[in-house]
């Protein structure tokens, strides 16, 4: 089983939560993965710096200034001390950009229309990532060794610029390309290929991957003023009829509906839940 | 041969010379460390955000506020432009500080007496980093795949906390860790003892390693206002008869003395030379 975890700007910017959270992120066994978002520091950094954060539907537009301050605070200031706390805590943390060991690359997204603006925006060094282009051997060749990588939202594109990108999609990439990787061909252990029940036809050996999206919410909420209203368990049918009945909206439905993608593509089950119950069942499955 | 190359300042400020030293640096045979000082960006960053750098000297005094600032320039733009810049030219750069994979552990500095102030300095998180707290195995096995590691000014000390630290420091630590690093034992190889005459008595098969120091000279110079007089060579007896002579002084005795020290600790040989000779024979070369 491998893990991959994400956490977003509720617990970055939250230093006792971010705190228990390593705590418990270390505590979890097995192979894992972590990925975290900015928070609110880049946005209180351009401005202390006499920049205006421009954003467009949720996205920063990165121009070149934006970038050095994105990469300083996501892959400088907040990785390195997610990396150093873990190391307290004893687990073997290494932080990354996707231009570390080449593990991620992005592609620089062109100007796209926005129809809330019904104009194209160049949102400038800013990357889209697809499970393609995670360099699963090297992130797996680590984690084979108990080393913990921890990504932020900064990728590069192989031709010597780095990119801002979304660390949901990051999240859910590196969910996917481990899950479709072959740590091991199984014809390499046995050869009773006839008489196995264990791997699938193409003598691939892959490991059960879980994604685990932390937001600020105990899960995907039933009644959404009501925080005890968690539905503990969404499949594809519940969806759509939890959509019919306006009970999922706005920013759930794409991230639902990702994560219904992530399972198409190999991911074994995707949980929401609240950052504090990483190590407890509280929270809504996706299946 | 494992090559141990630091560039400070003159080089990371530099995006001309910074290119084409990556272009160099990234066509440079075997295995390689590259360890980068972090220039004025910092100092420039903190007047930005409304702070007063303060320096004892030549040492940044570190309080939260410039911890963050320099963690931010130095491991995070810095750190993964390089890194961004040397996969571009095809070489499996990893960018590291101290906290990523447990690398190297700091010790923070206790306040030290200064005597040009007379009086003790408290210099914050500044840490000091010795060889035996150098990860070896860690830095050897990405070697031994390729990675190339770049190190930054930035470590840990295992609490939880990073600290910043000397380059050039880090740069030696890494070099005599490296060359003390057993990676394999001949014993495992063959068992031949008696015959044998290619390692030393404890089965131990080491490295060679070698420490290049990129400055802003083209080497040690015998007329320090004639640039073309570099001494090609230099030997203990030597260093004693340029210091009496005056030859060398002010910030190069520190500099000879420490890269004496390192090759006391088994490094091969250090070479002082600019970044622009990477790859020929210019420079001052100490045995």
């Amino acid at each position: 089983m491998i893990r991959i975890v994400k956490i977003g700007g509720n617990v970055v910017d939250n230093p006792e939560l971010l705190r228990s959270f390593v705590k418990d992120f270390a505590a979890m066994p097995g192979m894992k993965v972590l990925v975290h978002g900015g928070g609110v520091m880049a946005s209180q950094m351009q401005k202390s710096m006499g920049m205006t954060p421009v954003m467009v539907e949720g996205r920063r537009v990165t121009d070149e200034d934006a970038l050095k301050v994105v990469t300083m605070v996501y892959a400088g200031w907040c990785n390195k001390n997610i990396t150093a706390l873990l190391q307290s805590e004893g687990c073997n943390a290494i932080g990354l950009t996707g231009a570390d060991g080449n593990a991620i690359r992005a592609m620089k997204r062109p100007p796209v229309f926005v129809e809330s603006l019904g104009k194209d925006v160049d949102y400038g060094y800013v990357g889209d990532v697809k499970a393609e282009s995670v360099n699963s051997a090297f992130i797996y060749s680590l984690m084979e060794r108990g080393i913990v990588p921890v990504f932020n939202a900064i990728n590069h594109d192989g031709e010597g610029n780095l990119l801002n990108t979304n660390a949901d999609t990051i999240a859910s990439s590196v969910a996917c390309a481990l899950a479709g990787y072959r740590y091991r061909d199984c014809r390499d252990v046995c050869s009773r290929c006839e008489e196995c029940t264990h791997c699938s036809d193409d003598g691939r050996l892959t490991h059960e991957t879980e994604l685990i999206y932390c937001f600020e919410k105990d899960g995907v909420l039933y009644d959404k003023d009501d925080d005890s209203s968690v539905i503990p368990e969404i499949d594809r049918e519940r969806f759509a009829s939890l959509k019919a009945e306006g009970r999922v909206a706005d920013g759930m439905i794409p991230k639902l509906a990702n994560s219904f993608k992530a399972i198409d593509s190999g991911v074994g089950r995707v949980i929401i839940k609240h950052a504090r119950n990483l190590l407890n069942d509280k929270g809504t499955v996706l299946r």
